[in-house]
């Protein structure tokens, strides 16, 4: 099965799966708030050069994706985060892995190391915040929840990698948390194939909007400042 | 696209990607510690009978299953718990379904009902926990995560519904907390084509080992009582 | 000691670590936000009333103060939450009380009893939710901070029982999560002598305003509805 | 009132409480687990050495404590951990202090700074591991819960500064999630007179067990090595 029979047949797997959720209610749409922020998920060298075990595939598009939320984020001054996945301890009882390590190669995300640190074409500033996780999503065993509803942040604007997991998991947790969570399709990676389309088909289903990048850049350029 | 093609097809695809995870040190196993909890996502009517905007299907088959789990995990004494979704307010700023409601049709699981109780199938006894939750994992807002540590668990089989939400949000949270999940096959249920299938292929690559039942029924059968 | 001569004691105590908190930086003002929820920590009959292991002083007056509250709470229709401490499982490695077993007397909170309902004299309403927690913080294990964040909360108004465990934990997980948490005196409760006067010290100076009740009614009624 | 004169109120205050909650069934005792992990809170230079407005008193004496159950905790290998406050962004709507800079003056711990480094005389280790957390809790919005189940500690060492508010936030999440919290009296410091007398109470009488030092140190030291 090549890449174009695989589309194919994923098209048509979600058209009959979205005639079901349009008949029961799901599918519903969340919409922009008022006060968003951007959290881009592991954009760091591992995800997206060549040559890690965590590597996914269409970097450079990605990048420049997430480039184009940044100029008009940085604008707006909103809330900017970017997380990495890195660990201190690789070996052993006091390893931070916890149990991840088990089914995932994350020992090769050793703190410090130039893997984990965010791709330089991102131009990361310091006043945008680098977390560093543990786990797939952004707001467990973080900061981010709590620092979000201090900022009085209303709509998580999602990117990164990858799909079939730490993206996912993030955008889970966010609705979860309160917040509306938007999610650019052209800004999302990962590795093998078919990932992204079936986690942003059930994300768009039950957990955020899956929008087109040009949608979500129009948004913010349109924001003119919540009053606080 | 019938079902057999839909399974042909996505088993052509996941051949493909587990070659490329096995390559990059993915897909590895996590394995069974030795204090099981049992851990039922949503097995209540608004999910296992006919008729609700939940309902899933092949839920018949499902509830034997669990009850195949249930009699060695009755047996050997482990915790087991029950969860369903609920809300006490449905509509109005006060409402309890936070941002939930914005997306799925939540509305219809109203605290109190039929449609949000256990499926008395299977039997649930009073010393079996009912946590009534509000978003897509048991762990998110409960006393799940404090209640198995404080009971030395290490190791949370989760069953029930539906894979592409609440069972792999479930599982995706008891590997970040810690604990080894263990997801047995034949007890996991969806409501749309294909769902089950790339659900539990990414929970299987990346946060817990999808086992089959039988399996998990002999790793239960063959505790005989960690020592405390 | 009589109660004056502890009074005094505490007095001078406080004012001496008051000055050194001035000079330092502590004891600052967090101020009131426009969106408040009310929060009523454990004003269930197992605190409220004589004879049970939980029973706090002078609940009269307190159930009065708090009421004071609910009128204009009622009327600018904020969110309200009660809360109470309750267990389904007292007894043996399946209970839901964890650890806080094991430093007091948790089994006498049998879920379901009158203990541990909410005392009649509040008159809660069915849209005003009951949260029931395991842990003393109204934070831990439960829907609150994801409830609060997606109905735009800012501020916390915490009152009720006790200033040595549940409010003062909830006041700091408050904080932590990002709203501004302020606590009327005369809504507070406790059991033993000095613990009302040395704990709302320490919240005042870290985490919380403790407030008259007069200015927090002023404020409630003063409210006109912020926009969403 | 001079310090004496403080102690002795303190004293009979105490035993006037400590008889009421005797007879009311706290104060029990939590008891020591078998896989314990030392966590020391906020032992770097803003709280131990002289001239931050978080200076502590008596720093020497509990870095010296501290060090006697270091030896015994590194030659059993167990988990250590230590904490630091520190904020990435102290001025402006980004800023990761959230809401409590509003109430303490955390634009002091600014990340990076000496100020915030474990204070050098406990000579930590490359895998003892570093929590940067922004709140008072050493649990909220860190990895500490998922490490400690994953790493399967049962019982939580906690010593440093401040009574009144990190370590005492530290105890109450540890029981919360599941732990055994001991607190050994001698290791834990305050800035404020009768702060760490009023909360060492309050913590034994319901969330830890207080311990003289060289219960903890015997503790460490018989410790064989629980089977994994």
């Amino acid at each position: 099965m090549d890449e174009k029979q695989l589309q194919d047949a994923l098209a048509t797997v979600f058209a009959a799966d979205s005639a079901l959720y349009q008949n029961r209610g799901f599918q519903r749409r969340i919409g922009y708030g008022v006060r968003p922020a951007l959290v881009n998920i592991d954009l760091a060298n591992a995800w997206t050069r060549p040559g890690n075990a965590f590597t996914c595939a269409n970097c450079d598009a990605i990048i420049d994706a997430v480039n184009a939320l940044l100029v008009p984020a940085r604008r707006q001054k909103i809330p900017i985060i970017f997380t990495t996945t890195a660990y201190a301890v690789t070996e052993g009882p006091n390893s931070d892995m916890g149990m991840w390590g088990k089914k995932i190669p994350a020992e090769v995300l050793q703190e410090g190391s130039e893997a984990v640190q965010i791709d330089s074409r991102l131009n990361r500033r310091p006043d945008e915040h680098l977390i560093v996780k543990k786990r797939a999503s952004a707001f467990h065993g973080t900061m981010l929840a709590g620092f979000l509803r201090a900022a009085e942040v209303d709509t998580v604007i999602v990117t990164g990698t990858t799909a079939s997991a730490c993206v996912r998991n993030t955008v889970e947790d966010a609705i979860a948390e309160g917040f509306r969570p938007i999610i650019p399709r052209e800004t999302i990676g990962d590795r093998i194939a078919g990932a992204i389309e079936w986690n942003l088909f059930d994300i768009d289903a039950k957990f955020g909007d899956v929008e087109p990048l040009s949608n979500v850049v129009a948004y913010l350029e349109g924001l003119n400042g919540a009053p606080r």
